[in-house]
């Protein structure tokens, strides 16, 4: 027992209070934003509230419902915290009255990180000539600074410092007689990834960019009709999933029905295949296929593609299980827990410094020790973002007596940021950024370390043939540094992209 | 789409807010408490607050720690809600210095069970003439009411409505001359279950009822000590397991050691048997093997038991998951997770009323549709108590288009009411107390229901030859009805045991 | 006892929360805001606070601070309640570095009142081109409604319910290269009343409008200055009184010095007369003299008009204290405290309906029976607004035994709404609206009511030759109808004013 | 403007947060508590709210209230800060319901001063064999250290360090068969100074000390019937004022009607005098005149005693008014409010060191300097403690430019501390205890000092033969250091009597 001591050295404090934000991984890439519109049914805001709550994963940092009701008018309510925390008392849920109604879950903006204001939180309003609108946003403005620089000089006052904002604004101005053409009108503007929910005093509002980066779907409700970012938010209010938006659509929603604009030029799409990967919750609908299926096939195909002997497939908790069962049914090894997740945190905690971070996959997650001791053991987890938690975890599995130690990693090295509404760190922090496959193993000190390829994960996702290279059928900058929108704002800052030889 | 009239209308509020006080199945049994302490490490207080984070799953309604220091003396923290939310401030860790302290969380007391005071909550402290002790107690006392009636006419003012309560009033009242020569006399005037730790000034001590029923173990750390209701909660401070407390055991541990008491009469111990099967965590040890390697026992061996032909084994989350790996890898039907739970709900909510429950189970669960639709699903759940949760489940697997359902229950029928620590309905709610395994499946209407059997229990935990009906092994009251202690309280309440004969 | 039963019916509970808000009497006219600004001294935002705790009669909902440092840039808080209990934690304060600072606090603005949100709260900050500026503005600006929809045309989005907004808005869209001259664009756009305390991130602004109606005052910190509403505030800070903003004066404050402008037409200056009577604070300086001694020159001037034989001149706790100790020295009959005011309440609570206003009376004030007891009462009030708290205050008098009541008010009949930045009833909620000073005298039930007369009150307030009814030196609305700025908005909404021929 | 350096350096906050905590002064003597209970009428608990409300003055750490409901039994709620902020929702009122309550306001008790926890504060529950019982106690047992080691000897656990919580202890132990007797019982056990408001399920209980040094007051209202420590909040409810409890007097109330026992050996009464002079509310009536009638008569006789000539007679706000006011009378010369109290503070703020409580003053105090200047004032204030405030209002009269300052106290020097409920600075921090009253004037530096004659004192309060040094009328043992009762547990921790030659 020799270096006792510092581990009886406890924390000045035995949390660090950044627990009370947790429940995203301070080592995963993170979504940013989920957004929901119910329009034609009573207490609209009520069912905002529970879809909102079913996409908690995508934002836990603050949330916020407007709805309309025609005595009422717009009212509103925005608050930082979980959903349940928030929008869950009567007396909170009745100043929200009407059966019209959008609401936002948000990680963080581009804006004020770490130090966020309420005024940034979503849904934005603002008062035009011709009545009310709201806005929410999921995705990214990437020509945001240039857009906010020209509005300012034009006399607009921003009250947020979100890139979402300036879309509020560019309506505001636009020469447009009805609000829906306002912001066909600000989002063509707009270049970036984004899926919209909005809502005026009589109109639900959905809009996808025209590569559909983000998602966004349909449902019906009763008389009335909903738009989530995932189809696990229809399900929690009993809502039929109809279909989802097409990239580049407008929909304009009453009770009476359905009106498909698409007002932006057609492009090929380019969904996020991360999507798929880690940020959908694995009981939502994509492309006809549960998200949980699809990472059990991730798994199957990492089997086929790396295989190797051992005792015991493990996933890294919880986000590795589907792709660690799908590799153990792939390849015939069993499957077990063999690492425990306190239930009384969240996915994992955000936490400030890398240091702390790492002492904090020790309180949120526990080996079982009897069942590793002498194991050969499989890991699979869904991504390798800066690889702190993935030395941790190497660690404990090490500590509690394992005999050969696998990583199975369900995603292709993530060597770029993300420009298009994740929050990832800066370029430099991503293991894969700087190492080869086999530093990133040296580095980690295992046995064997396999990323699926690219190919694969297009395989998995269904693509036959893999991937298009010369058209990709996804989004996949974060693996190949292919933007398929130029990252203005961020070139402007001094970001570089990969050379286009390369 | 006959009844959605009666889906589209929302809840007064969307969620109840009973949500917040979440994290325990309503339609569990519940553990009432943990117990951590911990001697001879700078900020011990530091250490308990972890401990007790980790064994935040047997108790959630609130906690509390008591810290001596030579300078401060006795300090002591009480708070409602979860530790990560009231111990992790350096404010409120400031005020508990010192190298020895204790803590508790608990459920819920015997007493004012709904509207818990604070002064409820323990480690429960006393001043005596030789100076203070606090005490933390896990278990539930079975002549207490007759223990407070004969106090109160002496003239002791009890604080609390906890059973508990009667220890240190009995403490105070012995005739013996130092503090652990006081709590022997006052446990031997106790009957029930106990698992006991408390503190003097200098000393940290540990006492386990004659029987053993709830669980007690010992850890080093550094050159301290600490005890623990579970192991878990030694790992994640990094303390070595050393053994666990023996039935009617006394340890009195300083920095220098521990001495070993045995002051009960020795009696054949009756360890929970439910602790194998749900209280305790998966990552414990507990009779040498990990809690979670029992669980993948008693699935093989309930697929031994009860085979049947089908396409998935799905567990019901999360309490299920270890059985339904154990009846997969037994049976070579694949595993899959075909129902999702919300993350950002704790286990289960408690709700107030059978209605809202019900409804909770949708909020928290979701099923995978797209795998389910059109398979002959297996569900494997821990127990049957209500039976309300199992009901609804049920209707959602089918709801999602399932052809067949199967349950498969990780434990015998729980027909008896716990007086041992455990919180569990009335007789006439359990599901098993009125009702047959036939009656039961015609109840859930699912194409088969079968409960792991007794003897079957016990040779998963362990038994080769099963349950020795003679003189069992555990504690198994609530499938048997045979009660190791004679719970006096609750005979005088009018609570009929089972006849001898039977 | 006959109507016992009624008194001894408590209320559902027996103190309204609405206490919580309390300060400011339902039955007082009441100042809507104050403003308060520092240059030139180290952690600015502290003599901020103060100053704003010593104005906080000017406003108790809510209030605001805005501090800038040239690392941390521009900051603010805003919170509802009142100073002492916002801006008093270094944790708070901390986020306000800064030598140069401004703040506000409010009673309710034009807007959203009873309903005020957070973004209601001043100061309002607006980022231009050229950079930010804060700005706090006391008074109300009359033609609001109309600069709003002018400028939502134009497409500015306002985020609050204020009529300050349009000020902010204003600059925005303003020509002007630099942020004062920004500034006098705007404020020459607004019609009313206005003191502004603004900040660029360099200067602090003050300005008056062209009538100057309410007060602003310049002082001197070490090497630093301070603006604001009142001289009580700078006293709190240890600040020197230099000398008062003039009426049309802008001023522009770095360290170095203090540059005067006039932007405005000249016109002779209308201060609000009702400053002197009741919403500044005894201990500041208006034109010259305490505000203590102007009350008590109003009392003895009062005594002079309206003499009466009495054996006690006792004041309405505690605004009609100056005057009834005038009252006392000019008539020579005894000064006394008839009636004590609890003072673990503020001026007089702030009640929803004026049941429940009548209620808050008896909380508030106490009657010394013993005392009061077979006298001849004279009881002195600042004003009578709807006579509420009169006619409770008369019956609690007579209800302690009085022989006689007599009302001696120290200032005319309030009979027309204020448009300038106080909160008034409706005009149809003044008594002295729909009655005469005889009909008000029965309707009280008093044994005389006497009001101080408007020449009277001009010559109390240093105005030896009483009212110039050609030219008035005082805004006096209130009492005469004639309103020195036209107020269009309410025009608009249909307010009559007095016929010119009246 | 040589020091202002030290005048611009503002505290690291601009408030201490100590001010939440306000409202007593720092440089005053401090009551300790309030006492109040009702039986007969309905919501009884509002009547408590309302009356402990009108005795804030007499503790504003904390407040609590019992109630009993045949149905709900005992319920209690108890809470740091004021009634209002605490006891004004219908949430927690309703949690208190029934015919029969008590209540509690305190400022803090012999033990744990400044780190009071919620288990100090009053009322305190005992459960009996023959039911439950709750006491409020007003005063300080002298005997309570060797009361207290000699119960938790018998094996009786305290909960607070409250001298209080003796009594229901004895009461726990008494052999007497029911519970006014063992009250009884308990009570001749303790020595000191009590008035006792007490509850059982059907009766309301009064007793105060045979020398009935706090005050206790009956009254009547509807059909049934309060006990309250002062008339003011008699008036508060609108009950009926009927008589004080005698000293040495025991009232057992139901509804049905009040009985009355001696149960103490009958001794000549002592009064504290202290409560004429500042404890008691101004509008409270003590032996049949109002307070604030004694307070004037205080002040005619310090005018006689120590006339001087002068422009002015001022307060020291609030607690000099009514004997300024008397010393104007007196004298003729004229009273004026010199000084300002901000009103958004209590009577002063509690503060922690003497260094902050003087800056306290300047936030709290400001002088009315255009009133001041170039005048020979007289500051009237009810006593001198320990100095500091006296000093700083000094040095504010003549900053402001005042000609000469001209202290007179309206009690004699306070010097020796008070052992019978009130919260007085150890001796040696006592102005008086160590300076003659020249010496006291020269370290004010004023130009003249006097207090009122311990014979004028008598002489005013109704005693016209003054004082009966043989046997005094009342307990002045803060002036006369002749303790009518023996502080035998400050005794035993060292204090000093004074010589019984003295």
């Amino acid at each position: 027992m020799p270096n006792l001591k510092s581990k009886i050295m406890p924390p000045a404090h035995p949390f660090d209070t950044s627990y009370l934000r947790d429940s995203e991984d301070g080592d995963k890439l993170k979504e940013e934003c989920g957004v929901f519109g119910v329009v034609g049914v009573a207490d609209a805001s009520n069912f905002v509230a529970l879809g909102l709550h079913a996409l908690q994963h995508r934002g836990q940092e603050a949330g916020g419902i407007v709805s309309h009701d025609p005595e009422a008018g717009f009212q509103s309510a925005r608050r930082f915290g979980y959903v349940r925390d928030n929008f869950t008392s009567q007396k909170v849920m009745e100043t929200l009255p009407g059966e019209l109604a959008i609401g936002h879950v948000r990680y963080s903006t581009t804006g004020s990180k770490g130090q966020t204001a309420i005024r940034d939180v979503q849904p934005f309003f603002g008062e035009f000539a011709m009545g009310g609108a709201a806005i929410a946003h999921n995705g990214n403005i990437t020509n945001a600074n240039a857009l906010r620089r020209e509005l300012i000089e034009r006399g607009s006052i921003f009250q947020s410092s979100s890139d979402s904002e300036c879309i509020i604004h560019l309506m505001a101005r636009s020469l447009q007689r009805n609000i829906p053409e306002r912001m066909e009108d600000a989002l063509r503007r707009v270049e970036g990834a984004f899926s919209v929910v909005a809502m005026t005093r009589t109109k639900l509002i959905g809009v996808r960019d025209p590569l559909g980066v983000r998602p966004l779907v349909l449902g019906k409700i009763g008389d009335g009709w909903a738009l989530s970012s995932e189809t696990c938010a229809l399900d929690i209010i009993g809502a039929e999933f109809v279909r989802e938006i097409e990239p580049g659509e407008m929909v304009v929603i009453t009770p009476k029905g359905v009106e498909s604009h698409f007002p932006f030029r057609r492009q090929s799409s380019r969904f996020c295949i991360f999507e798929h990967v880690y940020f959908s919750r694995p009981d939502s609908i994509l492309g006809g296929r549960s998200v949980y299926e699809t990472r059990e096939a991730i798994g199957r195909e990492l089997a086929k593609e790396s295989p190797v002997e051992a005792d015991l497939v493990c996933p890294v908790p919880d986000s590795g299980t589907p792709a660690a069962i799908g590799y153990s049914l792939e390849s015939g090894i069993p499957y077990a827990m063999g690492i425990i997740r306190n239930q009384y945190m969240g996915r994992t905690f955000i936490e400030p410094t890398e240091q702390i971070r790492n002492m904090g996959v020790r309180l949120k997650l526990n080996v079982n020790r009897a069942l590793i001791k002498g194991k050969r053991v499989i890991l699979v987890d869904d991504s390798v973002v800066r690889g702190t938690t993935s030395r941790k975890i190497k660690e404990m599995i090490l500590d509690a007596g394992a005999k050969e130690v696998h990583f199975r990693i369900a995603s292709p090295p993530t060597a770029w940021p993300c420009f298009y509404g994740v929050d990832t760190p800066q370029r430099e922090k991503l293991l894969a950024a700087t190492m080869s496959e086999e530093e990133m193993r040296d580095h980690l000190a295992v046995d064997s370390l396999k990323f699926i390829s690219l190919d694969g994960l297009y395989r998995a996702v269904g693509e036959a043939e893999g991937r298009n290279s010369k058209c990709p059928q996804y989004c996949d900058a974060c693996f190949s540094g292919e933007y398929p929108v130029t990252p203005a704002d961020q070139l402007a800052q001094g970001f570089e992209m990969k050379p286009a030889a390369e």
